[in-house]
């Protein structure tokens, strides 16, 4: 079984701190710039919404590139590169994405596979902003456990 | 004082229904793609976390369209317009947002006066997907009670 192992990061993942600028009456969270250097272009905004405890996995877009944050709750995002020619192939990488300390976007090329779980009391929420409009057809999908991504939910 | 009257929707103003997508593991929550007919350009998503009871009002982008979505909590937006040559000039619009039954997206053109008031028990966050970046110097702010806006919180 291939280790998981995020210290060395799967080609082409970039991990974007965002800032959160609070005041007694709330706060601004940052999402996502026009001039943000990982933005490509905007297709779609939608959010997951993950009931406690529970897995979405595995899925794999051949073309969508995809930028996801955590605004409320907290959520374990696993990713796995199967990619023939990249210099990152059989590596797992794991992030734990929330509204607090691990406010930060991840920002997903197409062709890793993906999968998450709600890590908080009642559930979480996964926002996307991806560079093309959802589309079943430029999509995979695995079951949660399988014979091709080495990794036990 | 001008009347709240939200049978007179002041125009410009876009209500569009948005899909939750339930099931046991949680949902998806549809917030804008590139293809919705209000749609102009991206600029940025950020978040407002705005906190029990309190108010942030008024501002007034003279570039910025705003698309405004609540996908936690409760929020009440009130919207003024002062423009000059609109047919609906004096008129007062309040929307409830939420993530439940009032799941909707508003798209605000520039020149509209608003403000919002959380209310729900602890917080919510109102999501932006504006067609510019942030920019300080198009916007205009105002105090919450001021003698232009015939609005008492």
């Amino acid at each position: 079984m291939d280790s998981i192992n995020n210290s060395e990061l799967i080609d082409g993942i970039e991990i974007t701190p965002l800032k959160q600028i609070l005041d007694e009456r709330g706060g601004v969270f940052h999402i996502m710039k026009k001039s943000d250097s990982g933005f490509l272009s905007f297709g779609e905004a939608y959010l997951s919404k993950i009931n406690k405890d529970k897995i979405k996995a595995w899925k794999n877009h051949r073309e969508m590139t995809q930028n996801f944050c955590v605004p409320f709750g907290s959520l374990k995002l696993v990713l796995y590169d199967d990619r023939d020619l990249s210099p990152t192939q059989g590596v797992i990488n794991t992030f734990q994405l929330d509204d607090n300390n691990n406010y930060k976007r991840i920002t997903i090329p197409p062709m890793i596979w993906y999968g998450f779980q709600c890590k908080s009391a009642d559930y979480c929420l996964l926002l996307n902003i991806a560079d093309i409009e959802h589309d079943p057809n430029e999509s995979t999908i695995l079951p949660q456990e399988n014979n091709k991504i080495p990794y036990l939910w």
